[in-house]
């Protein structure tokens, strides 16, 4: 395979440049950094343009599964040295292994949904690592779908991949306005449950046995008021101590599982 | 008051001194950057020996009235520079108040528990976000305590109280080594839910009506092998995506506020 050493080379700037998220806009691709998560690209049908890979950092015959895989799809495969991969890594660990991703950018229209959907939208999402937390627990529960409303984070920033621990690619995810989203829920006939502090209805009450979407707002203002029709049920989680809300992602672990617990038990 | 306008000075040198971890455990003093911080770190008893206040930073009569706290309290208020400021406060933003905190380190012994506790352990947790996060949502499920149990990150480290919205100064929260939290759980009659992603109980299932602990382990590992006594029941959070685990923070507030529930449904 092409070995590259200086950090001049072309790919290599081209590459590290999509650490900051204007050249990721800008350029319609983004960095993937580490074995599990370009493994999980791979699954959810990520276009891998080219892979980066350091020989002696100690991923072994992992990496090496994962590299003939992405070669195997199109990606071009360069060995670089381990200032190169320094560059191109996120964080302090690596494991041996970044890859260029071209996202497949889903419309809502694209999401697929089940007989008895379960869905989540975030709406303004601040926090990467919020929004990756959020995936990943969406992914435990079994979601069917997230809509990210309004976003005010890039969803291929490397934090939001890292603490979704790749799920990003296998959660369907996409982007919207916030009355696109409302629309294509109505659309689809799904009950809107707003997680609101001063929420009217007790999640534990809440019908989530019905398909169903999980609306959540941002960490600092919460939901806009466009969550505020009449059709539309505003749960509170109790807040039982000194601060007045939960974090964005613990909300949406308990919302999400309550409602999986919900449908399990009653069917 | 005194104003201090040279980042040489050396209150000024040895708070910041402070935002190392090494430090803190030196001076046995920590930084407490935000007003809601400092103020619920009055609430919780914390002893503030130094406080300071960068005039202009529009936080307004909120931080008047934390300032004017503190001094009542014993605190030394120092008026500072905007370049001081910058040099003792952690991340972007800045409410214009940094406090230097004097931990009130408890014991186990030291941790108050209801008729009917509920209360965490988290060994081994590497991330302080993750500590301070799991913080936020014990308070809001109205946990009596938190043992954090062999402990591989700083209490007192910025990121940790941030995350936890300062609720670290609200909730009773002490350290302890894994033997002696064992020793101290068996001794107080609390049944032990060890979160496990192999548990044999579906955390549903689990009877967190009895006087209880959650136990949570790192990141990385999990728990140790101390938790797997008969008197311990593993329990599982349900995955049916593509991630064999949770984030750790999540799973902690599925568990914690499923424990609530149960409390509340069956009295």
């Amino acid at each position: 395979m092409p070995r590259i050493s200086s950090l001049q080379n072309p790919r290599v700037r081209a590459a590290a440049r999509l650490r900051d998220g204007r050249q990721r806009q800008k350029q319609g691709r983004f960095l993937i950094d580490g074995l599990r998560e370009v493994a999980r690209a791979m699954d959810g049908g990520v276009r891998l343009p080219e892979i980066f890979f350091c020989p002696g950092v100690p991923s072994g015959e992992a990496a090496a599964g994962v590299i003939s895989r992405a070669a195997a799809a199109g990606a071009e495969v360069f060995e670089v040295t381990p200032p190169i991969l320094a560059r191109l890594s996120f964080g302090e660990r690596s494991e041996g292994v970044v890859a260029v991703g071209s996202p497949a950018r889903r419309r809502l229209e694209d999401l697929p949904l089940s007989a008895r959907p379960l869905v989540a939208v975030l709406e303004g999402i601040e926090k990467p690592g919020n929004v990756g937390a959020i995936v990943r627990s969406a992914d435990a529960a079994g979601l069917d779908a997230i809509v990210v409303a309004n976003p005010r984070t890039d969803l291929y920033n490397p934090n939001a991949i890292r603490a979704s621990l790749g799920t990003l690619f296998s959660v369907p995810v996409c982007e919207a306005t916030t009355g696109a989203t409302l629309d294509w829920l109505r659309s689809r006939g799904l009950a809107i449950f707003a997680a609101r502090v001063d929420g009217s209805v007790p999640y534990t009450q809440a019908d989530f046995r019905r398909p169903a979407a999980i609306v959540l707002g941002s960490e600092a203002e919460g939901l806009s008021t466009a969550w505020t029709g009449k059709e539309i049920e505003a749960v509170r989680l109790p807040m039982r101590g000194a601060a007045d809300s939960l974090n964005v992602s613990a909300a949406a672990a308990v919302l999400f599982f309550e409602a999986v617990r919900h449908r399990e038990e009653v069917g």
